[in-house]
């Protein structure tokens, strides 16, 4: 039987809230066994670019980033972000190590093509080399992931956090027992959107389509769930969409085959 | 007899000239063995600093670390600076990691405490992993290691960049038989300051002793060379001071006991 780990993505209004990060921090350092932090920054980003005098361009809630906006994405997400994540982990006990896809080649990406939107420098994943994240994890030490790429000719590139969570599981895959948990700022998947406490407890591939064909999901979370399919098929064992100060797996929305 | 490893480290100008940048990692990445990169970036802190309207203060070439300059710190040299050289080292086939000390707890420090002067959010490095940088290492990985340590409850600390390559220098050297590389924009320790041919090729301690008393070495190379010496007698074979563009341990001032 595979060795059990666990995912968690952790978005960026978490990370900007003391309170629900303390949390968050607290209960993550609570799981047992191997883990993974993945997480976001956006908004923390948008405030230092705005600070800066760099306007932030969004289309369907993706981040242009041109020049200027790599630099303070990389700054924000690698740096700021990253590095307090780790030294408040350490400080829990947790023995975190701070990653962009650049680091060990952990994360290589192409630049997305432009078709409609020219995104800029924004990477779209072509692998992540499960076997030297795992020489990390079996050391006992927990990645804790930025949501940048590389090209491996140099270049840094922005890949969403929801998608290095779920390419990450799924390089893990392979060999772990993989649960993946996508926190945010909702207690699950709701089937009114106007009701907090809505929330579908489980979702099969079959509920996923005729949900997106009735409109209950529509939005962010059509890519989310996306996201949590496509791991599921490529051997993640489960996806846990949840409240962020609710990582423990007993709650939320539950996503399998 | 024990491995040769080589600690270089490079100041923040050369990471902010791209010609002479682009020939430090292509010279960094010819250096055949094992190998650790200690990176500044002060003028480029500086730089961001200044237009989020930070005013950067220097008390005897040390930088003043209030709360809003640890965020800058933390954000330029943790993700600017460190993300930007991994994935150019990354392109030159050099298997690199950034790390802070927060990173696997690599470098615990504690906050300099206020005696004259409180120079804020600043570490003095309190103890070097080596055994876990060691893993790394003998894995293949190359540190990159960013000028910011932790102190082990949850706080990121700027910690000069010349101690960094000094402390782990000493923490490597119970292993391996250590080089430490300290390139910068002179050729080496000048006997005239304005000749920069005059360049020094060997000083002992008593030399050293000599050209402190005689006003010699002066200002910034004080300090680098109380380093160098610090780290020789805790283990390291040799110190280099030399060009940024000349790290091949055949040019600048050699350090020996």
């Amino acid at each position: 039987m595979k060795e059990k780990i666990t995912v968690v993505k952790v978005g960026g209004a978490v990370v900007e809230d003391e309170a629900r990060l303390s949390r968050l921090l607290s209960d993550f350092s609570a799981i047992e066994g191997r883990k993974v932090l993945v997480h976001g920054g956006g908004r923390r980003a948008t405030a230092v670019a705005s600070r800066l005098g760099i306007e932030s361009k969004m289309v369907n809630g993706r981040r242009i980033t041109d020049r200027d906006m790599l630099e303070v994405v990389t700054m924000v997400y690698g740096g700021l972000v990253n590095k307090n994540l780790v030294a408040r982990l350490q400080a829990n006990g947790v023995d975190a190590i701070g990653l962009t896809g650049a680091d060990i080649d952990v994360i290589r990406s192409h630049k997305r093509p432009v078709k409609d939107v020219d995104y800029g420098f924004v990477g779209d994943v072509d692998r992540v080399d499960g076997h030297k994240l795992r020489t990390l994890i079996e050391a006992g030490i927990t990645p804790v992931m930025a949501p940048l790429t590389h090209d491996g000719n140099g270049n840094i590139l922005n890949t969403n956090a929801d998608t290095i969570a779920a390419e990450t599981a799924k390089a893990l895959a392979e060999h772990y027992d993989v649960t993946l948990i996508f926190s945010f700022e909702k207690k699950g998947v709701l089937s009114n959107p106007d009701d907090e406490d809505s929330v579908i407890p489980l979702i099969t591939r079959a509920d996923f389509e005729r949900y997106v064909a009735d409109g209950t999901v529509v939005g962010g979370m059509l890519p989310k769930l996306e996201n949590a399919f496509e791991a599921i098929s490529a051997g993640v064992s489960r996806v846990n969409i949840t409240l962020a100060t609710a990582i423990d797996g007993r709650h939320g929305t539950m996503i399998t085959e």
